[in-house]
């Protein structure tokens, strides 16, 4: 037994859990997300913390062929340079690279999905011991408050990565290695055996995101590795590092395991490159997964035609308000979706659309400047305290949030006016809370772009089967991640449903408590559909692994 | 329960089977391939033939929506004009077309997978009742005799319908209907309710061959209608009858069933419209399905991109020689591979690669001259007899055919000529005998090309290695839908299936005796891999489907 198979056999029970759990769409999770000295250890978030210090002002040790010196491009939202170096690809160097990343591949394939899953397994068990030094990189990469560093960057990504191994390793073996195949005749039967062998497409591109760099990167990344597919790894040049201890973690297996430390390599760019183009359309790549904005993502679906794309960019995330019973309840947690992470995520919601004539609540009718009102005092509860407000908030993740926000009050009425928050420990941080503009239905040429950033729209409607029309409408043209509603009457929660069914979007319904439409828990939530615009895959279905790999048969008569 | 669910039920244990036997790849047929009236009773024959008969020099009772008059344009290759007039689909009527094929979608959203299927397979069960009339459809449009006709173009392809529709309901149900979700916490639990649903894509545009106007478009209409795609047949001119009448029950199932029967429509063309390119890159059309040339499929993949393309297209299809325990058999597997339906196969083999020095066989080492000698003598047995030739060579499906087939002796050394063989029954058919050239390695300008029709190389290599070799690059580079070996070595046959691995093709070993290369079985068989230039895709895995539909979900507190 090779070393590959005894990791799959040390990390089978994982595996079994995962896929059950994408079947039940139960609650599931295999890395605990709380930082608690309790659940880790009393050294863990001190150790985590040390190692990603060390980091700084170093090379980072990774051997990436074609790479022809560094590059650092790191700057962490809390105010200071992260000063890593790390090989740099240019243009000149992807010949090197492309031929380094296929070599391993025959070998990675012959040892079949088992030795492979078992490779994978053990990058995600190593990756978890390292889960506070991946989350201080997030946070300083990305601008995310260090719990949610925590989390979204390290035990749900971790969540992300099994459940698309969950699925890779369900789609491979759906077919049997090996069939026996009898057809009756007139004389003796027809008797073969048959074989059937997955085999990976070919070269597999990711290429990272600023906001997410592990949470959005993970699920292609694994997927297409169990698959037998190289990876090529194209960081965001703003969040290098959480990759780079991926990639290193993953170089370290593979080598332990007797494959190619090559199957995976980090391609670190100056920006002015544009290595992502360069590689996105080489024959050689068959797999190509991207985070990040319409632009270059439409781009991508249009010129990488030789391979196969999955896309997530940017939506118009939708609130349909009609009516609640718990007004508290309402604005509490849409002032949390608007403020956590300072709205920088791809499923923050963004257009509000309720009656010019307001809602009906438990607390009476409110108008729409009570309903302003309901979530500015809510932010007051949460955001008011600066200390605390950092931690819901993170930094600012890049400048363009900034002069967006800046702009965002010329649009139309300020309910609600940004505040810059003093981070308490990082003296140079960006931090702000979200603003709240109103609008009306008119205001189309406003609410029909994505405003990335803590920018939140109130848009007056003449009732709300405009609303509901604006939403399918909206999201048909300009794309969702996420949809949500607060109704008290099941024929317009039922309204509400169709409309996203048409528009194709998850829709998360009365969120009062402590669930936002912001967060998909991996195994039971899909996270986008590929039903709209904004994204054309989900995390994590059949589709999203099925095309990684082709089955070769052969046959021959017994 | 509607109509729709009841059909599912009375069609549920012929779907289970099918399921089943996809998980097992063990031998499965729903549909009996004998015409014999033991099977199909005394009267079916010749019912169906009359009802064949019937529809010559009519207009094919379809409705259109678009259409604007009609068009003859079915020639058969036994001699004689079908002269059906068909509602004819301009460029003009495209958007009438498009806008009536989506009107449907909604309510057949909405009933659910099982309704779906439910329609599905009663389309298949009566198509299944009219097999005789669609087997002489398929007979005179893509010129396979009648034997072949009935079992590729009837009873293969509706297995090959089934086998699709097994993948859909596979797909469609493994996320639940609903789950419930509870998530542990430090006070009560968070609970929520949840929904899946399996949406359509859109539109579905699936574009017929010449050759196997049923068989190559089943996989793809009825996975797309059975994920609840509305489907746009748009048909070959020359093969317009059996996909007409396909439409037909199509329709009739739907309407009965409460649904839109334009749901499922034809759009038959004038070949100068050029219909296909503007209908696939509509932006309604989210799924195309093409069997066909190189250069279109090639041009679908990169302009139809905002569609999900599924092409099967041409390769060298390629034998490696190089020994046998039954040269006999051998010789006899062969011809029969290349003659029958005239070499016009996308599985026909093309390129034999062997020593030229000559194999080692039962019968003493045959050079390549003798290696000829009695792939003719087998030609003899099975084609001496014009009566019998006829029935496994069926008819030249157009000029094209022929006139690749009077230049191919000018590329090498003849060591067969094609013979022209006279049609006992229908006089004007054409029908020729397969030619075989003899080639060197030296001659790759020739073999890695498709010469599609009744033309096979034998090509000389300077030994077994150099045939793998080439069979890998010329595979990897031109692609292939099959590849076959000979060989008494079980070093040689593993190099072949690495080989076969590398380049991403199926393969059948020693074929002897009654099974063929050019034939797969639907359910255990995958016809094409998807891993090489002759297809994208493959009828039919995982992958073929699992995008034809995406999963919308909600979610709420419980």
């Amino acid at each position: 037994m090779s070393t590959a198979t005894d990791l799959f056999t040390a990390h089978r029970e994982i595996l079994d859990q995962a896929i059950e759990a994408t079947r039940t769409r139960a609650y599931y999770s295999a890395f605990n997300e709380s930082p608690s000295p309790r659940v880790y250890g009393e050294t863990a978030a001190a150790d985590g913390q040390a190692a990603f210090e060390a980091w700084r002002g170093t090379t980072f040790p990774l051997d990436t062929p074609g790479a022809d010196g560094t590059v650092s491009t790191e700057k962490s939202p809390f105010g200071f340079a992260l000063d890593v170096a790390y090989p740099r690809v240019a243009p000149a160097g992807v010949d090197a690279l492309v031929a380094a990343a296929g070599a391993g591949l025959k070998a990675f394939r012959d040892a079949g999905p088992e030795a492979r899953l078992g490779v994978c397994l053990e990058v995600l068990h190593r990756l978890h011991g390292r889960i506070f030094e991946l989350a201080n990189a997030v946070q300083h990469t990305s601008g995310q408050a260090f719990v949610m560093a925590f989390q979204a960057g390290g035990a749900h990504a971790l969540d992300r990565a099994l459940e698309a191994l969950a699925y890779a390793y369900t789609e491979m073996t759906r077919t049997p290695r090996t069939a026996r195949w009898e057809k009756p005749g007139r004389g003796e039967p027809l008797r073969m055996e048959k074989t059937f062998t997955a085999v990976p497409r070919g070269l597999s591109l990711v290429i990272g995101c600023n906001t997410f760099p592990t949470w959005n990167s993970y699920p292609g990344f694994f997927a297409s590795l169990a698959c037998g597919n190289p990876v090529v790894v194209k960081p965001h040049p703003g969040a290098v590092l959480p990759l780079a201890i991926t990639v290193q973690v993953a170089q370290e297996v593979l080598s332990e395991a007797g494959f190619d430390p090559h199957l995976v390599t980090l391609a670190a760019e100056d920006p002015a490159d544009g290595l992502a183009a360069v590689l996105a359309v080489r024959p050689e790549v068959r797999l190509v997964d991207f985070t990040g904005s319409n632009a270059f993502g439409e781009w991508l679906e249009k010129n990488a035609t030789q391979a196969t794309v999955f896309t997530e960019k940017a939506g118009v995330n939708t609130v349909v308000l009609d009516s609640t019973d718990s007004f508290k309840g309402l604005c509490t947690n849409l002032a949390f979706s608007f403020a956590l992470y300072t709205g920088q995520m791809c499923t923050a919601p963004q257009n509000v659309y309720l009656p010019a004539d307001g809602i009906d609540t438990d607390e009476g009718h409110k108008s729409v400047a009570e309903v302003a009102e309901g979530i500015d005092a809510a932010f007051g509860k949460l955001l008011g305290d600066d200390a605390r407000a950092v931690e819901l908030l993170g930094g600012v993740v890049n400048d363009g949030v900034l002069s967006r926000l800046e702009s965002a009050g010329s649009a139309g009425k300020v309910y609600v006016e940004s505040r810059a928050v003093q981070h308490p420990e990082f003296e140079g941080a960006v931090v702000r809370t979200p603003t709240l503009i109103g609008l009306t239905a008119a205001d189309a040429e406003v609410y029909e772009s994505e405003c990335f950033g803590p920018v939140a729209y109130l848009i007056e409607t003449s009732g709300t089967d405009e609303s509901v029309d604006l939403f399918r409408s909206t999201v048909q043209a300009h794309g969702a991640m996420t949809a949500s509603t607060y109704s008290t009457s099941d024929d317009v929660l039922a309204q509400v449903r169709d409309a996203a069914l048409d528009a194709g979007v998850a829709l998360s319904e009365n969120l009062t408590g402590g669930v936002f439409v912001n967060q998909s828990a991996a195994f039971s939530d899909f996270h986008g559909t590929g039903a709209n615009p904004a994204a054309n895959a989900s995390y994590t279905d059949g589709a999203y692994v099925a095309s990684r790999f082709r089955v070769v048969q052969s046959r021959r008569h017994v």
